[in-house]
């Protein structure tokens, strides 16, 4: 099999792997050795040709009359997608949202290791969520160094949000992945990545009044 | 102002109208009356002309030489979003990510109502979360017929959510906002928008890998 190529790709493609990935996952765990386009087509109910033409952009994987290795794919996909590295994560505020984040995400995702959560009210200092500790905004900048911090979940209202941005971005944060209901503005080199539940609430609601005005 | 025209309008834009209606919400918040395409680009980050477009989609709402009546534009976005219509919810699965999804979002939307959470631990039935009262998965399907419940959260593990979906579609719900970390298979009148946090997550990991190659 020939090694990865490394080019240019398209933020649409970049969109599916995850997708990839999982399904990959669910054949490993499956015990499935090799798996066709066609069959992968079946499963992921996207054609066997978008397959074929995402997978080439990493210099493909499959063997004409055999199909893909399940295992050696997912591993390969992983790889691109960056899981053979290990992140260091913040979580900036311990409300509700945060709380959850942490328990929901931090034993599910090997490669992504929760190390500590910021909050402003003082009576959460020191307790623990999970097993991360809470400590004061005071200790952020001090705390992302010592740890080698490169992602902060935000899970902070909207209206804190850009302000706690800035300052992530000043201590030289890699990465920020963003639960709070606005778009953050920083520097070109802190990459962002939002979960806006709001926003997509109201696609679903949109779908709903389209598919009732229709019928 | 002309009367707003219904027509087939693309995936794009419908996934940019929700961001449309949030900005739209701050500039009402922050008592702003009006607005041109140019400044409403440069506070959004796209061109004035994407937004011109995106606007005539349906029937457009712009004055020449006056701009964009801020709360006129926010109530008839919302209306195209089916916010002029309530939703009642109830949410399946009542562990961590379904008590936050609750908590975070019962008190931010006035339109979509959570109605219930069923979950199959017996210790939290008659139990509430927020306000939201746990019920049994026996009490289901009449549940949803007494309350009118048009949607469903699932927050529940991946093996068990295609089960649960499929009988949420047998009971006549109109569709799901789907966190399980699966790909849902229902009949095609059930409308499905999915918040996959994991891919998410996955996402952000490859643009810091892709940072890190490129610098």
């Amino acid at each position: 099999m020939r090694p990865i190529e490394e080019r240019e790709i398209s933020q649409a493609v970049i969109d599916r792997l995850p997708r990839y990935f999982r399904y990959l996952g669910v054949l490993k765990e499956d015990g499935v050795e090799k798996i066709s386009s066609q069959e992968l087509s079946t499963l992921m109910n996207v054609t066997a040709s978008q397959i074929r033409q995402d997978l080439n952009n990493f210099g493909g994987f499959g063997q004409q009359g055999y199909g893909y290795n399940v295992e050696y794919l997912h591993e390969e996909i992983g790889k691109i997608l960056g899981l053979d590295q290990q992140h260091q994560l913040i979580v900036m505020g311990a409300g509700k949202l945060g709380k959850a984040l942490i328990n929901y995400m931090m034993y599910r995702n090997r490669g992504f290791l929760f190390r500590g959560a910021f909050d402003t009210d003082p009576s959460l200092w020191g307790k623990t969520v999970g097993d991360i500790k809470v400590y004061p905004p005071d200790e952020l900048e001090s705390f992302i160094k010592e740890n080698h911090i490169d992602i902060a979940v935000l899970t902070l209202p909207k209206n804190e949000a850009q302000a706690v941005a800035e300052r992530l971005a000043a201590a030289g944060i890699r990465a920020i992945w963003n639960f709070a209901h606005v778009d953050l503005k920083v520097p070109s080199d802190v990459l962002i990545e939002n979960v806006h539940l709001q926003d997509s609430l109201l696609k679903l609601s949109y779908k709903i009044r389209s598919y009732e005005r229709d019928k």
